[in-house]
């Protein structure tokens, strides 16, 4: 039981942790720091882990992957709509 | 078997996307645009995960956690060293 609990805060934890980056990508309007090959190398990642989640029927993988693959494709989004904005791509 | 294979793929490519962060981080020594409150977050939810795995002795969720524990270890330490030596902290 306190296992299940533990593993569900760590799904918890996880899956919604990229929140306060797109928090931040919003306010300041600037990604220049930010990797872009991180962003793409972990939605590549948690998309297999999701295509793996329901080859599995597995509910908790599904949820926290297809959650994190959502935040990670907004920030993609806004990487490339601050990123050329400002007149430059950051590089990796 | 694809599943196996797949899966494998799949904790590889997010066990170390932190490494294009954390050398991009290195070259430019400027972090202002990634989210502190994101790196602890994710931080966290990892070290539950770590916990979770050794509980539950399953190897696959351990290496993967502990991989990527450590490459956030060393962003947050980048994030204090660039973003104090250049005199602001970045907020969220």
């Amino acid at each position: 039981m306190i296992w299940t609990i533990i593993g569900a805060l760590a799904a918890t934890l996880t899956m919604f942790s990229f929140i306060p980056q797109i928090h931040k990508s919003l306010s300041t309007k600037s990604v220049k720091d930010v990797s872009a090959l991180t962003l793409f190398q972990l939605s590549l990642g948690v998309l297999l882990w999701l295509i793996y989640g329901i080859a599995r029927r597995d509910a908790i993988i599904i949820v926290a992957n297809a959650v994190t693959f959502v935040t990670l494709a907004i920030l993609i989004f806004l990487y490339f709509k601050f990123g050329l904005s400002n007149g430059r791509r950051g590089g990796n």
